[in-house]
């Protein structure tokens, strides 16, 4: 499975230089994305970060995942875990998700960070997959 | 200035026996809010609890000031600042806005935070608020 968005009403935001160190660190960003009826889901999550788009990893079982297979516009907010008072947010849009082949994307996550080499906690049935933001807007903006 | 809701159809919720002293630590809340657009936001806050409903500061310029007045449903994430594994999700309504009085919230906010009696960093035109939200679903959750 691949679902690509290319609306080319996309504009990408750069990340703020100041800031870019946060999406290497091992925070938790809390992810808000829409639920059917229009209303907020705030839930913590691990990230990747690929140099241009932010990586969540998911089952497709789970509500974050039907609310953005329904409406792809997500928002993070990231805290420096050595300074909570530096600080990112992040608004996006979910425009990619594909399978994690071999669950490499959420074994890189459990090795990142918690030094596993494979993620343990997966039931049988649930199905991995990879999901990519494309950052819209961020506070503080990108000053260059 | 005084804002309340007294819709009859929400119904609070209880906030999980286990996960109780999350909410008089010194976390921070992660707030997802409506924007004009129905696109969300997520922001890091400082929190109080009452026993019943959460308190955030925030000013009248703010855009989360501005999304919860136009919708009131939001919804917050709060790891335990002690152990990021241990985590609760709210699902709740901005059910009373008031002004605070003397900024005697955001003083004691300044206080369990920072250790500061006069919290330092309004400027002069900020009006502060406090915001009320009443929980209506958690995650994980209440048992009894």
């Amino acid at each position: 499975m691949s679902t690509q968005t290319t609306d080319p009403t996309i504009r990408p935001a750069q990340i703020p230089e100041e800031l870019r160190d946060l999406l290497d660190k091992k925070g938790f960003a809390h992810l808000a994305t829409l639920r059917p009826d229009g209303s907020p889901q705030s839930t913590p999550m691990w990230y990747g970060f690929d140099g241009g788009t932010l990586l969540f990893s998911t089952t497709t079982g789970r509500q974050k995942y039907r609310n953005v297979t329904a409406n792809p516009q997500v928002a993070v907010s990231i805290l420096d875990p050595e300074d909570p008072y530096r600080y990112l947010e992040i608004r996006g849009v979910v425009t990619q998700i594909d399978d994690d082949e071999g669950n490499a994307f959420i074994n890189s996550m459990a090795k990142k960070y918690r030094d596993l080499d494979v993620y343990p906690w997966d039931g049988p049935g649930d199905h991995r997959v990879v999901m990519r933001v494309t950052p819209v807007r961020t506070y503080p903006p990108a000053t260059r």
